[in-house]
């Protein structure tokens, strides 16, 4: 059983695609004008170390909604969701190693799981694309380029581990636009990082990235970098924790909100 | 006659100052709050084509007031200032030659004469230095390093020639900051214009800027660059129109605009 991707149009729709067993790949550039989200979950006696966690990291953990113990609803993010089902392919982490990914976890599902509905980047490539602001990995066809770097995010509780982020490069005008483009959304990872110079980050070869896949960046450009939602991933290598289910890196929960009910300005 | 310039608290106080021969240097850091203003100064016959060229060169010479050919007064900008008196110090210059410096253009006032009052960087670099980004060149007490660039100016009439820049360097965090603040601020020049990149721009040593003074950069800080309005000085020097008479740099107008008034969001 196959989707045609152009016929998911509204989050809802990707959402019941994706219930319905149907979606089980990357939701990029699916339901345009919908904002997508990164997912985590975790058991109420680690959620509230990672609430803490979110608000003192929030460029990399910028937190869209957060469920009721044991609720599988996102109350602000999608009333009509379902956060057991609604991804294309989740990965369950257990003591910080990538344990198995499922198409869904009906059967994992417990009553004190917490979920964390976290923004994410495709909302400002979005704007990007509209503002003439080319984004490479999305011409190439492939998964942005991720790096882990030397800053730690700031810890809570058992969480910790270390800023993980994306890089788009773009000649310095472009770059400059990016800048203000992407201070518009703040819930989405806002502004990036960093610019220019990414030894500075630890990142000792820009074309290999720890995530996803490598991109050219050319002579007249600069690689410039925003904190990213695989961070949490990260945080659960470093931290390791008995229990944590992400989804799948590209594989989003689609929202109900609006791109542009997150901008601010 | 010297003068006290801590005293010189309003815009006022300055261009009195100014208008009773005692102040003849430069303006920085004068009347804090108040907006400073680059000014040029021309014929009747050349003002409808510079006018033109502002509108379309806003970056560079963001207009803040123009005067009634014969006027002295910006009504906008300082309805109590006179433009022949209130500038510490003029530059005339003859078919693109700087001809002479002078302390006022009383003696060579005409009736056709229009005045142009152009947003200055010192209005950002108070917004910089309040949020915590340091400016190099007042850290070093000299004067911002300018250079000549490779971009052209749209021409307009007999205008045209190089956009200048200014030099701030910065760490990339403070790069990307300086990038969001001074986006608040169209009226000044506004977002920088280029970073990172300075060959891109034409710019061979870094150390030799073509106005101004050097200052260092370090091996962790970007060049960022903005539109600046020495500008209209090279344009002067390369359309050679018959006369223009500008402030001498860093020898500003003083306004009684408010710094905060030419922030937009």
């Amino acid at each position: 059983m196959t989707v045609d991707r152009k016929a998911l149009l509204t989050a809802e729709q990707v959402r019941l695609a994706c219930r319905a067993g149907v979606l089980r790949e990357q939701t990029s550039g699916l339901a345009a004008g919908f904002a997508q989200a990164n997912l985590v979950i975790l058991p109420r006696d680690l959620a509230d170390d990672f609430l803490l966690f979110c608000q003192r990291n929030p460029k990399p953990c910028p937190l869209l909604d957060v469920t009721a113990p044991g609720s599988w609803v996102p109350p602000i993010a999608a009333p009509t969701g379902d956060l057991r089902t609604d991804v294309p392919r989740y990965r369950v982490w257990r003591d910080g190693q990538l344990a198995e990914e499922r198409d869904n976890i009906c059967e994992l599902w417990r009553d004190d799981f917490v979920g964390f509905v976290i923004g994410c980047s495709f909302t400002f490539e979005a704007a990007l694309s509209r503002a003439n602001v080319p984004v490479r990995h999305i011409e190439q066809g492939v998964n942005v380029p991720m790096y882990r770097t030397n800053i730690p995010c700031r810890p809570a509780g058992v969480f910790h581990g270390p800023l993980v982020v994306s890089m788009r490069p773009l000649k310095p005008a472009d770059a400059i636009r990016a800048v203000q483009i992407t201070s518009r959304y703040p819930a989405v990872h806002g502004a990036p990082v960093h610019l220019g110079l990414p030894e500075q980050l630890g990142i000792k070869d820009i074309s290999r990235p720890d995530f996803g896949d490598a991109v050219s960046v050319a002579s007249d450009e600069l690689p410039v970098f925003w904190a990213c939602g695989v961070t949490p991933q990260a945080v659960a290598m470093a931290a390791r924790p008995p229990l944590m289910i992400t989804h799948s890196p590209g594989c989003m929960f689609l929202t109900d909100l609006r791109d542009e009910e997150l901008a601010v300005g």
